[in-house]
C-alpha cells in the first residue's frame, strides 16, 4: 500500500469529526493548518483519496467525503483483464463464475427476503428488458438495475456493491464478444423474468435454475469467441 | 471515475507495448516526450496509477507495471467499514457473508479440483494453525495462505484475489472484536483440517459442513460484540 501520511491524517480527521459520505471536507487552507503540512502535500493526498473514491472533488464546488464505491477495483480489474495473457475473455469468464457463485449462494436469502416490496419495480425492469430484446436492442441499464435491486434484498451492501462492480467490468469487456445473437438477447431477458417469478413464489430451486439459464447465452458467447 | 487523460494514455502505452506486470515503464522523460505532456502531468498520472496498483513506483529503482491487486478495494472497504454508521461490525458481517457465499458456491470446483497436488503444503498450513492454536496464539499468515492456496485450485484468479482481499479487510477489522476465546481459536484451526480432509476424499457435502463450522466462532464473536 502506497499512502502518503497526509492521506492517512485526512482519513483520521474524517473519522474523528464523524464525517459521512457527502459531507464537505475542511478547506485546503484549513487542512494545511490543522495537519501542519504544506499545500502541495494536501493536494497530493486529496488526489490519492479521490482516486480511491474516499473523497469526491467536485470542481468549482469543493471537496466532499466520497461514496467509497468499488470503482477503483473496477478500473484495476478491467485493465488487468485487458492486459491478461489469455486476453479479456478469460477475465470475463472469471467474473461470470464469481457472479454465478454469489447469485447461487445468496439465492435462499433473496427468495426468502422481502422481494415482495420491490416486486413492481423489478417487474417493470423485466418488462423493459423483454421489450427491448424483442426489438433486438440491448438493455444494459435495466439489467444492472435489476441485479443490484435484487441483491439489496439481502441487506448486504458489500454484496450489492460487488454485483454492481462486476457488472461494470462485465460491460466494459463484453464488446469484445461482438453482437449477441437475437435469440440469446431474448433468452437472457426472459431469464430475468423467471428469476423474479421464482423469487416471488418462494421457489429457491426454481430461482437457482433461472440464474443458471440467465448466464447460459453469455457463457455460449464466451466459448464461441474462444474457439 | 476521476482519471487524468495522461493516466489513460499511459495505460494505452502499457497495452500497445504489450508490457506485463513487473516490466519497467518508460522513464519520466520518455513519457513526457512520447505523450507530449508536461513532467507534472506525468507525475500526477503516475501517482494516480500507483494508487490503483496499475503501476508500481519503487523508489530509487524506477517505475514498473503494477500487480493490479485488489489493494485499492481493500483500502476503500476498510475505511468504509470504519466509517459505517453501524460500525465496523456490520462491515465485517458483510465480508463474512460474502466469503461464506463464495466458499460454498465454489465447494464443488475445489473438491473436484486438483487439491491433491497442493495437499502437502495445505496440510503443513493446517498443522501450523493447530499448533499455534494449542499455544493460544493466532495464525493470521497461515490462515490467509490456506484460503488463497485452496482457491487457486479453481483456476479463477479473480476468486483468489477476492478471497485474499476480503481476508485483509477482515484482519484489519477483527481487532475490534477483542481477543477470541482459546477454544474458538482451536475450533477454527481444526475446521481448516476438516475442510482439507473432506476435499481430499472428494466429499463435497462434508467440505460445505466444515466451511460452515469454520466461520461459526467468528460469527459468535460478532454476535457477542454486537450484543
Amino acid at each position: 500500500m502506497r499512502r502518503s501520511t497526509t492521506a492517512d491524517e485526512i482519513k483520521k480527521l474524517i473519522l474523528t469529526r464523524d464525517l459521512k459520505p457527502g459531507d464537505p471536507l475542511p478547506t485546503e487552507a484549513e487542512l494545511c493548518e490543522t495537519l501542519n503540512v504544506s499545500r502541495s502535500s494536501v493536494r497530493e493526498a486529496i488526489r490519492t483519496l479521490s482516486t480511491l473514491d474516499i473523497v469526491d472533488v467536485r470542481h468549482g464546488h469543493g471537496t466532499y467525503v466520497g461514496a467509497m464505491s468499488l470503482d477503483p477495483m473496477v478500473q484495476a480489474l478491467v485493465f488487468r483483464g485487458v492486459l491478461s495473457p489469455d486476453g479479456t475473455l478469460n477475465a470475463l469468464r472469471e467474473v461470470v463464475e464469481v457472479r454465478l457463485a454469489l447469485d447461487l449462494a445468496l439465492a435462499e436469502t433473496i427468495v426468502n427476503g422481502a422481494v415482495g416490496e420491490d416486486a413492481a419495480e423489478l417487474s417493470a425492469l423485466v418488462d423493459e428488458m423483454v421489450d427491448k430484446a424483442s426489438r433486438g436492442e440491448v438493455f444494459l441499464e435495466a439489467d444492472r438495475a435489476f441485479h443490484t435491486k435484487l441483491f439489496s434484498v439481502t441487506g448486504n451492501r458489500l454484496a450489492v456493491q460487488l454485483v454492481g462492480a462486476f457488472w461494470d467490468v462485465h460491460t466494459a469487456v463484453v464488446p469484445q464478444l461482438g453482437i449477441a445473437m437475437p435469440e440469446d438477447i431474448q433468452h437472457t431477458a426472459e431469464a430475468h423474468g423467471d428469476m423474479l417469478a421464482s423469487a416471488l413464489r418462494g421457489d429457491v430451486e426454481g430461482y437457482r435454475q433461472a440464474v443458471i439459464e440467465h448466464y447460459r447465452p453469455l457463457q455460449r458467447s464466451i466459448s464461441a469467441a474462444t474457439a
